[in-house]
């Protein structure tokens, strides 16, 4: 089997990391327990195992095609897609109103690692339907709601994010895209988006995209910015498909990597004007897609954390079956399978730790939103929110940039092969590639980080997340193994830099600009290490808790011994990183543009 | 123009920190000073910027293709090989006995830098052309040397290097290709290589495979392998062309990059065996083998200098040209090319201070080869020998290593545009992934690093070297200049982390080897970063010195700058890599094998 789902570790984080008898405490998700979750994903383990991750290699060497304005998708896909939408697997996290199961995100976000490890290009299809179903939910009047929810929420129809424009990318301000009011209600829609992933397609019988436009008139830059809804097939009232409206691919990218999933350009209106439907107030656009982005960014985040752990699966496979050399410490007396030795091991155990950290950080955060959205406690909801947003830039930033090194030393566990295409590591190696610029860039992350979340308040959530991790630390302070002392030291290094760091963004924002955002993907780095490794130091605990009485002691004894490498191989990092962002801004903007 | 060579920091390594003036003074390169060495590298650059460069893309994009037992290059390719080979460039570092001018490694492979940035696939064949040629001047009989070497020397015949097999890769220990003497000095050899880079080709007349292969009853292991030569077209005593030998290629390989580069897979012997000349003693072909290695190691690590070079220059015109979004500090209206944001700056500097700190070590040491090969003085040889064999992983495997980071940013700098292969950044991402395997992993060299070169003499090399870079130190502290105290902070640091480090593996190698070699690669990282950042150490020395009497103000200034960048977030790097290696040796190992 090409992957298997790590569902042992998943219901960790859940339960021990992400308190999921808690999530299921709040109205709504009572029946979704530790038992229901198992169930769910064994479930969804099955699926993707045997149905959608036998597909990834296929849709590499045979990628999603266009011709004739049509995008025919790699073979296997659309019979793919019909189980994925037959089984619910695209309601399962969203509102029972709408069709779907109503999952805790706490549940769904594993899920989520699943289809995104099995095959990433396949899973972009249903990820983009997810955001703009949540942006519907947001901003969407009733009567969109009615007509557009339920097929998507059963993934008879797809979404699509349309924002990027050739001269608009990270700024949106400049999207030109125009919107002319008809007086009827409906606006007609002219312009060209690019980079829209599954923006046409044949999986499924309608594609239901989101737009970023100008209304006639409307301010210049992101004030001015609208969002619609313009169906690829025109929608009756009665939900009947009808004409095809004015939104047309006209060709699809060639890509590094995510080579089944089509990247369309799109024109509109280059027969009359697309037909679109306001979606909120006109002028708000922005705000909602900012709503909807969230959500999508933590998914991203969530793709990197999947690719990671197929890699590793892989790599660890080759590592068993490869036999070249006699291990150092002469423990064997002829060639041995190449995970005997250290270096190997290390190159596992570095992918491991960050995949492990990553995940634990993910759970953590997709609890948080959970409580945000459905605590019936404002006071909870209101630090939930401010926990989790805190948390989105660093599991999309550091879960993807992590993603890099783990699909890189994938390939490189497999030496020679793995640079021959056939093997198969190198498809993920170019597959990552994407995930540290798609809804937006670490850059875009890491400014997000300094500028709204850190310096905004003066870095008071930052500091009221050291003092957790302080409160971590001091538990770890009343265990004497070795994997607690050690965790314990590189932890609170690790903390007293992030503080650093968050001393000096906090008092040269205003000041210093240019110096504080140099250092923002190093603060994002430094803040995602140690969140994450606060993550492993908890599960370190938890897992020496259980050990005795676990049923799965090599499973807890595993936990431990990650945990302390997360602790002496990447936590340590975090020193460099201070230095980066204490230190390294004026030789960061010394250099004279010319010079360049 | 898609390339232009780096021809004033190649001219700076060369003249103020390799000594060329010293390497002058060396008997036979009298004629090779600073002048020489400048008119060579602009003739140089222009063949390559005008002639080589043009082609990589379009070597990507229609890579070499086998059919029919034949290999057909890229179109183009004959043509600037034609070229390459008459303007004399195959001989540029070979001996004048043998046709070639003799020049110094310090100058060559300044040329060699150039030749790969320009194209990654074609410079591969000239250089495992040199490899071979090495090989036969190291061991070869007379009459090989006659016959062989000329048209090698002239590029009119190309040489290959056939190690590789499917179950000996790293462990050469496994080679089973058999030669079988004939009674007449020849041997006919049967086996299967695979990997062989240029193995067969359409550019040249001959192909002359240097081929590793076991004489029957020959002792097991590595002990027992011998070096043969077996031509493509058996040679007659005036040089003609003969019959075709029987090794012939049955496939190529479809990679992750370089894909204009013939892999091959070569069958010996499937039509009455192929016809071979012994080079050297039997038994003694890995030896000879490792002689060629080291030099093609040494032409690896100048791979990554060139591709990161190369990766550099696309990111800063792109970011030069593209306009988003307004710089943090308000310092424009409006959107600006995004080369004024602080982390497109520092993305830029990462991958430039990498790839100058990369350049000056490989610059150093190819200094230390030539006054090891050439030098009147055996003590000065002597010295100089065991100080370029420590930098030969440290070429190969920091600057390979840190290719990676460069062409990943590189990627990154191009946002979305960068996953779009039309771009042209991802190749760079694709084809540098292969400089951390081939010619020895990362670990291979690191084991060498940790094993012949550290913990044989007990750490002597390494402390000695650290010396020298305390006095680098002294003459820093000297300085009143806030780069050179920045810099002195940093390397003083990194040096103090590397003695740990040295001490560690001194200490623990014999007791604790998986410890030690857990930490291999963290040790080789540690040591390059160092090393090449006491080189920038110097160059910040030299660029201060002149830059009051300099004509070329800019270029000192933005060494300058260059350096501390590199202090202050390269070199901090360090601190994780002395925490990995000290205290990670048993969390690496602790993994039970069932667990991974």
């Amino acid at each position: 089997m090409s992957y298997q789902a790590p569902v042992k570790d998943m219901l960790f984080c859940m339960a021990e990391l992400a308190a999921l008898d808690e999530v299921a405490k709040i109205p709504g998700f009572e029946d979704f327990g530790v038992e229901t979750a198992q169930a769910v994903l064994e479930e969804c383990a099955k699926f993707n195992e045997g149905v959608i991750a036998p597909l990834n290699f296929e849709g590499d060497k045979n990628p999603s095609f266009f011709k004739g304005g049509k995008v025919t998708t790699t073979p296997g896909f659309k019979e793919a897609y019909r189980q994925f939408s037959e089984g619910g697997w695209q309601g399962l996290q969203h509102p029972a109103d709408h069709g779907g199961q109503g999952a805790p995100k706490t549940i769904a976000a594993a899920c989520g690692e699943m289809i995104n490890s099995a095959n990433l290009s396949f899973a972009l299809c249903p990820l983009l339907t997810d955001g703009a179903i949540e942006a519907l939910l947001t901003a969407g009047s009733d009567e969109l709601k009615r007509v557009y929810l339920p097929k998507m929420v059963s993934g008879e129809w797809t979404g699509s994010m349309n924002l990027t424009e050739p001269q608009a990318g990270s700024d949106l301000s400049l999207v030109r895209t125009r919107a002319e009011p008809q007086g009827d209600g409906t606006y007609k829609i002219f312009g060209t988006k690019i980079f829209i992933t599954w923006g046409e397609h044949d999986v499924a019988d309608n594609i239901v995209h989101l737009v970023l436009a100008r209304v006639a008139g409307a301010p210049e830059g992101v004030k001015g910015i609208s969002l619609f809804v313009a169906p690829k097939f025109m929608v009756g009232a009665d939900g009947s498909l009808g004409a095809r409206n004015d939104v047309h691919c006209v060709s699809i990218e060639h890509k590094l990597g995510i080579k089944a999933s089509p990247t369309a350009v799109l024109q509109y209106g280059d027969h009359g004007g697309a037909i679109g439907y306001l979606v909120g107030e006109e002028n708000r656009g922005l705000e909602y897609m900012f709503i909807m982005m969230n959500a999508a960014r933590y998914g991203v985040g969530v793709q990197g954390i999947a690719l990671a752990e197929r890699a590793y699966q892989k790599a660890v496979q080759y590592a068993k079956d490869r036999v070249q050399s006699r291990p150092v410490d002469g423990s064997l007396p002829g060639a041995a399978p190449i995970i005997h030795h250290p270096d190997v091991k290390r190159m596992l155990m570095t992918m491991r730790a960050l995949t492990e950290g990553c995940r634990a950080m993910a759970s953590v955060a997709a609890a948080a939103y959970d409580a945000a959205h459905a605590h019936p406690d404002a006071d909870v909801r209101k630090q939930n929110q401010a926990f989790y947003e805190f948390l989105v830039p660093l599991v999309k930033g550091y879960s993807t940039e992590m993603s890099l090194e783990v699909t890189s030393l994938g390939v490189q566990v497999h030496g020679g092969m793995g640079f021959i295409e056939e093997t198969g590591a190198a498809q993920y190696y170019r597959d990552a590639k994407i995930l540290t610029i798609y809804e937006g860039t670490t850059a875009i992350q890491a400014n997000d980080l300094v500028g709204r979340k850190t310096a905004r308040d003066g870095g008071a959530t930052a500091r009221a997340i050291a003092a957790q991790i302080a409160a971590t630390e001091a538990r770890l302070s009343d265990r004497s193994s070795a994997a607690a002392r050690s965790m314990l030291k590189h932890l609170k290094a690790a903390r007293e830099a992030w503080l650093e760091a968050v001393g000096f963004v906090a008092s040269n924002a205003k000041g210093n600009p240019n110096a504080v955002f140099a250092g923002s993907v190093p603060y994002l780095m430094l803040a995602g290490n140690l969140v994450a490794g606060w993550q492993m130091a908890r599960a370190l605990m938890a897992a020496e808790d259980k050990a005795a009485a676990s049923a799965d002691l090599p499973f807890m004894n595993a936990k431990i011994t990650t945990a302390r490498f997360y602790a002496e191989h990447i936590l340590s990092r975090t020193g460099a990183l201070r230095d980066a962002i204490v230190e390294g801004g004026e030789s960061a903007n010394a250099m004279a543009l010319e010079s360049f």
